[in-house]
């Protein structure tokens, strides 16, 4: 089944191999595993599965220039925790607060800001920042072979959507042109919104309360509620995503859940049980039992970044 | 503008000209509306706007019919309110108890039902059931001059939702056969759910506790939830609508706001401030105000059902 130039990214392999098989045999009319194209709904997890989230997710560099901006109007803003550790980029202080603690940080820094503003500011941002190590822009830190797996699955009439633990506003900013994958098609965590008027105009603010920290379990639950389908595929790289991976296999018919195991210490960061702030852990332990394929970036891509 | 051959089953007249003239401006290349496709999301109230909901909604027959099988097992239930008025056809105290505590009655019935369980029980209803008055099923009291209205929307690169105070798993189960319009795009009022595990395989069950009620500022914070965009065009029949017609008003560039008045005592029934589970009281007054096109169903509408 890889005889084909699909994927060109992907070396050969089980991975790639078990890709190949899976769509060439839900696309085959007729076939005992057809599946019809409006079923075709995968799923992917955006940080660490299809953007680079070492050494913390785009979003908290995000955050980190946004509390920069508010520490230049009030000086005292350097001197509070959890400020100061991101101001002076106390990566470790950080991960300790853990990632739902980061978001709400990040939520409370824009609450008030209307839906539009955001998509203002987050666009500015994304415009013009660049990734500390790779130095190229943060949204141009995704991983080719993923890139190309959205573009195959497309192509064979598969809807994609991401599921992220992110900021869903945040990962709207950059989604259609990073992945062709349109606002609608991205599903993430959310504070709630309120309605008000601004200038005699009607406008969504954000509140400071958590509507859904999408991750774990939310993930399944996000899903059932945004789509309402149980994906046919779904790929993740972190214990954040076994839920949704979980939920993904336990549908009727072929399915397929892959996992990325971030083992490639030269051509991006090696990491899995210690990274708190996403470890990847009993999705690792579990993934023979689940069904879960795993794909190694060392050995499964040929190519790691978008833009190499 | 009405020359052409588009929405026969709508008269000429005031709404089918603003509705033809917005269409032509927004997709026309090089115009000064121009919207490109992606941004052409247009959204959909469902009871009174696409289907039928006199003497109630289609949603409360089938908390009827379920809660009759739930009496069969334990006819204490038949003297217990609310259960008595719903098993009585007791519609004034049915309407009293509101549209919200209703719906609570209809997920409090469901509680513990996974997905799959209820989409089956849905779907088996839906197959069957008939309207008491027209006669006919009730996923066939849809309006033919708004089922046109869709098709024609979507032949112009629309993307049609449906943002209905409903129950969302209740509305997809036959809004793709009803309307064309596919699961993930339905909107609607919702319960938590939670992950479980049943017969080895993980499933979502329906907890009895509300997720969203999707009515008044609600649906516009629903609509920037799950489609991150602004409507160009907003469909909707009361003042539980009245916020999502305001919120695509309020958008740069053309917008669309329509709102049906039911003033068709003989093809339909003639009603508004005096419906007590959704009332047009607020939205009629101020449809000039806020720039809505008030749709008259007994002068715009040649034909009313799409089964006729």
């Amino acid at each position: 089944m890889t005889a084909d130039h699909s994927l060109p990214s992907w070396n050969d392999g089980a991975a790639k191999s078990a890709i190949l098989d899976f769509v060439a045999r839900v696309t085959k009319q007729g076939g005992a595993d057809f599946v019809p194209p409006a079923e075709r709904i995968a799923t992917f997890d955006n940080g660490g599965t299809l953007l680079c989230e070492q050494p913390l997710q785009a979003q908290v560099f995000f955050l980190i220039d946004r509390v920069k901006e508010l520490a230049a109007k009030d000086p005292r803003t350097k001197e509070r925790q959890p400020f100061k550790a991101l101001l002076e980029h106390d990566y470790k202080t950080l991960c300790g607060l853990g990632r739902q603690a980061l978001f709400e940080l990040a939520f409370t820094t824009h609450a008030g800001v209307t839906d539009e503003e955001f998509e203002r500011i987050a666009h500015g941002w994304l415009a013009t920042a660049r990734h500390p190590k790779f130095g190229r822009l943060f949204k141009e830190c995704t991983y080719r072979p993923q890139v190309e797996l959205l573009d195959y699955l497309r192509e064979n009439g598969f809807k994609t959507y991401i599921v992220s633990g992110g900021g869903v506003n945040f990962v709207r900013a950059f989604a259609e042109e990073a992945y062709g994958i349109p606002r609608e098609q991205v599903i993430g965590s959310s504070v709630r919104a309120w309605f008000a008027i601004k200038d005699k105009r009607v406008v969504l603010r954000k509140a400071a309360e958590f509507n859904s920290f999408d991750d774990r379990e939310a993930k399944p639950q996000n899903i059932g509620l945004h789509i309402g389908r149980r994906p046919i595929l779904a790929f993740g790289n972190s214990d954040g995503d076994l839920a949704m991976l979980r939920y993904t296999k336990a549908g009727t018919g072929l399915r397929l859940a892959l996992l990325i195991h971030h083992d490639d210490a030269e051509r991006e960061v090696a990491y899995d049980r210690e990274f708190r702030l996403s470890p990847l852990t009993e999705a690792l332990d579990k993934a023979d039992q689940y069904g879960i394929t795993v794909v190694s970036m060392k050995r499964d891509w040929k190519a790691v970044f978008a833009a190499d």
